[in-house]
């Protein structure tokens, strides 16, 4: 879809990782815009673009949500929800499909707030009875979902989650965590009722890592202005920035703290990539990039760690070794051909399996042949461990 | 110094603004790093040689210290200063010498630490005498002093400060927000015995926005060490960065958060050619040419900000209108003749003042001439406005 022409990038091994994902001349480009004042009329402009963009990415039409980009990372969206959202003493659910949902239940008691962890066996979702049983066994400020935990690949459905809480326990907040599916994952923000979709730059959004980007609805900001106490976070308030996001958006200068001008313009740019072709067009070629990293690992006779057809990502693919085969024999192979895949990350298996990312211009610039070369890497490099692919 | 081939940066306005302040091509290049994974070794090394180079612009040797460069603002420093070194209901001495004391102030108290500030009349410093007497009449855990507060461009003497709190109060922490002075103005880490100096790239670094950058202290990390309550945030938790931090350096990947490469890459670039001269003539190549922007300011008859001779900062001067002159009839001139200067900050004076930042590659190039088009340009633009120059 973008690139046909020769990429003005120096040779470097293909990244395809579950993030940071390989980025377009473009964004890389505006990644090196020179030095602007963060409250420059030409700033403001590329900033309230990249904010308008974001709710287009998140199909969002409602004026009562904001978007926020602000320096950070993945990560840092937890802080702002648990610090926001989540009053000290309040219950949060969280549904635990791998790695990721630990943390952000830390995150969530490190302020103060109860998480409850709903935890399917790894590689598994948890399924809908349960979720359901839970919020009627207790009343729940928030739920949180993985909607892809990149440490096992499970994709979670968020449509039917949203949609269960909204008739059992219609006040509590919907939280979805979309660092490895914002950007490669269905997500209707506004027609799904979500309150808060949260995720990073680096991975199906193509952009370098330094981002914080999430959307909060207007229910979820009315129960942030609701708050009993002062928000539990200085740099992750809402009350600091949410002003800041609204005037950038309404082309106004404000200040709270100095937004990372490079970062901004580096997201506009991919965000118009993005959305110069229909969204449910990309899905689709991310889908069906999936299903053929999928497809030949399996060929290879690999078996996935994400077990449930249907709940499987389409932004990677997470991958046990064959028996006999261990990490530091297989991955330094793969590098050796240029292509660079990710180790383990869920700690009861990490040294078991390896990880793919198959996001961005790797998969959307089909001339790229990216997974070509990381298909025929994989099976060249099983073949010279030993084993009989 | 650097750069004096010609510049590969498409024309553009001089941002000469207490930050951002203008980039070099090196710097600019290394943000538009391809993707590398954030674990590869090729990163691992770049963090760990970025991470060690700090410790030379912070004159540290000593190795219970720690240097942190983690995706996010200077403004995130406070945070990680009032969630990990102050326990809830224990007290800190703001020294105020501006707007930056005020939000310290509000952070601390956000994470339950008791703010009591010191504040010195707009444009002035807190007298030794006063902060003796406040050491003396209250434990506070820890003391914060803006080292250039950007409001004012007040420069605060963090030496002899630091000097008065060993003597008065020994256990408590000295905590500098060096956000405008860090590459400009003289901090010796070590030497003075300070616990934690917190900066931002984008001033006189010269790297884009987008990380918070900071070193601690082996007393301060004790302290932390020592905390009776868990860290008071999650995405600022020392106990969760500090091994990474330690990792990284040691040329170990390690993962909490996902860093961010590009900006890192450029840090790294930034300080290699920081560190190329001794830092003593970087500090005097940018004393001279504060001198020499403050003395022709004088010379068209406008009064600085900062009223005190010997505690004005050297990278930045705050200049008040001269009487029937305002903003809007000033700062666009001066930006139509290609010169970016910053508005004032400070919210009792914000509409009389405006402010230059003399940081970086502007002062350390002297073949680019900024400051000669700058100063033009701030003449002719005063003429143009009746004001007799």
């Amino acid at each position: 879809m973008t690139q046909s022409k020769p990429s003005t990038q120096a040779a470097h091994p293909l990244t395809l990782i579950p993030g940071p994902v390989e980025f377009t001349d473009e964004v890389l480009a505006a990644m090196a815009t020179p030095s602007q004042s963060h409250v420059s009329p030409q700033f403001v402009e590329v900033f309230g673009d990249a904010l308008a963009l974001l709710r287009q990415l998140f199909l969002n039409t409602d004026k009562r949500a904001q978007t926020f980009a602000i320096a950070g990372a993945g990560t840092l969206g937890w802080d702002f929800v648990a610090a926001n959202l989540i009053e000290p003493g309040e219950d949060a659910l969280v549904l635990h499909t791998g790695y990721f949902a630990d943390s952000f239940a830390d995150c969530i008691a490190t302020y103060g707030g109860k998480p409850t962890q709903l935890k399917a066996p790894i590689g598994d979702i948890v399924p809908l009875d349960a979720i359901e049983a839970a919020l009627k066994a207790k009343k729940y400020k928030v739920v949180t979902i993985t909607h892809v935990d990149t440490s096992t690949g499970v994709l979670s459905d968020i449509k039917s989650i949203a949609a269960l809480v909204r008739a059992v326990s219609p006040e509590t907040l919907v939280i979805v965590d979309g660092v490895c599916s914002v950007g490669v994952e269905e997500i209707r923000f506004d027609n799904w009722d979500l309150d808060l979709v949260l995720t990073a730059p680096q991975k199906a959004i193509g952009v370098p890592a330094g981002l914080s980007i999430f959307i909060a609805s207007g229910r979820a900001l009315d129960v942030f202005r609701a708050r009993k106490a002062p928000p539990a976070s200085y740099y992750a308030s809402l009350a600091k920035w949410l002003p800041i996001m609204q005037n950038y958006e309404a082309k106004k200068p404000s200040y709270f703290s100095t937004p990372p001008v490079q970062n901004i313009h580096a997201l506009l740019a991919s965000l118009k990539q993005i959305l110069a072709v229909p969204l449910a067009d990309r899905f689709a070629a991310h889908a069906r990039m999936s299903d053929r990293v999928k497809s030949t690992i399996a060929s290879y006779g690999l078996k996935q760690v994400a077990v449930r057809e249907g709940y499987q990502a389409n932004g990677m693919t997470a991958v046990y070794l064959p028996d006999g085969v261990v990490l530091p024999e297989l991955l330094p192979r793969i590098a050796k051909r240029g292509i660079v895949l990710a180790g383990g990350l869920h700690k009861d298996i990490a040294t078991k399996y390896f990880r793919i990312g198959h996001m961005g211009v790797s998969v959307t610039d089909e001339d790229r042949e990216d997974f070509d070369k990381a298909l025929a890497a994989i099976k060249e490099s099983l073949a010279e461990t030993g084993y009989a692919v």
